[in-house]
């Protein structure tokens, strides 16, 4: 497979810029080889000494995966309630009809009322090895591939961490070992909305060059990027 | 830019099933478009609550690169230097001529022996936000990005960890402020060789259905795909 493979691939880049956090699915399930290619394109991410330390649980239509998914929506709920407080969602611009933030809120709405019925949940697990944000080099790459490759085959996903409000309980009815991390949880299923180039802050503030906070001369946004609003200023 | 996207991207799928940790690079410098264009994929990334809290510095040939790159360098061969012993590179199929172990031995030999010619070395960083791995779901998919980017523009790279031996040191002279991770040092520039598929244990190994250590029905490694040698078995 892929034996004869170029060595440029535009599309790649063009895949990149455009993969959006995709929190509203199309109420179809997905089939198997697609579920199948996803899943075979997140097991080709580089981990630590290729160790290959991450593993995959998919929560499709299983009887583990209803009552799975029943416990996650739960905490998806409580989650959002607790962020649309903590972040404002429910005063100002928040409120208001047509802004990014209310838009963001009622998207947010959407995903957590109707999580029992994504049509895939997959689980992102590591063994743990090291201490601190080490594992995650052997894991979240392989989230990314795997949200990718959703993107390539038309469906799109997110990578959220709201199992935290039920991960023992999560963890003993899909029999995750203790010496793995439960990384992430990322729903995936066929957009309702599209993909598109994604909004970032400027270059300038993520990216430097030679020491910390120096700009590059080269640092340009390509013509027409959009921007989320500027976020708290960068330390230099 | 991009505003035209198709839905489906079979390169993408593609270019995530052929990029390979490259770690010998030919004496040529990157142009800064190309930089540029690598380091704009990497921030279209995900974080968490899309809050960007990942930075990139870039160490290609300033002042500070220079300096950065050559103490890189010591940690690189001590680390490898470390590794050869544990992890057995100098014992039997190690000082083969022609085995795997013995071909990654020499590929690793080359890589820390030249890193301080490698064209461009990114330091990846990310505020502190979690404890455990969890800001590692705000940098390393932004990581994944920049490979992938490379990959599509001819270029390749590998993560690592081994500026681990010098953080102290490092931190202190590229200016990175206490409330950051360094994440990843990632250097890259044209292959040395090629990229094409990867090799990863058997699907089955790596992904479970509805229950961990439950094989799907689905599953099944594409036509063709070579495999790694069978690690520890995961337990069911």
């Amino acid at each position: 497979m892929y034996d004869d493979v170029p060595e440029l691939l535009p599309d790649l880049l063009r895949g990149l810029a455009t993969t959006r956090a995709i929190r509203r699915y199309r109420d179809e399930p997905i089939p198997d080889d697609d579920v199948r290619d996803m899943l075979f394109a997140a097991t080709r991410a580089p981990s630590g000494s290729n160790r290959q330390t991450f593993r995959f649980l998919t929560l499709r239509d299983g009887p583990v995966a209803v009552e799975a998914k029943a416990m996650l929506g739960e905490a998806f709920r409580d989650g959002w309630s607790a962020k649309r407080s903590t972040d404002g969602y429910d005063v100002g611009s928040g409120t208001a009809d047509d802004t990014p933030k209310s838009r963001q809120a009622r998207a947010m709405n959407h995903f957590v009322e109707h999580f029992e019925q994504t049509p895939l949940v997959v689980l992102a697990i590591v063994r743990r090895r090291h201490e601190g944000i080490g594992d995650g080099a052997s894991v979240y790459p392989a989230c990314q591939n795997l949200l990718l490759a959703a993107r390539a085959l038309g469906y799109g996903g997110v990578l959220t961490m709201w199992h935290a409000g039920v991960e023992a309980e999560l963890r003993a009815l899909c029999g995750i070992p203790d010496d793995h991390h439960l990384a992430a949880t990322i729903p995936i299923g066929r957009p309702q909305g599209r993909h598109g180039p994604v909004r970032r802050r400027p270059m300038d503030e993520l990216v430097f060059d030679d020491h910390w906070g120096r700009t590059a001369r080269w640092i340009e946004d390509p013509a027409g990027t959009a921007h989320t609003a500027a976020g708290p200023p960068t330390r230099r």
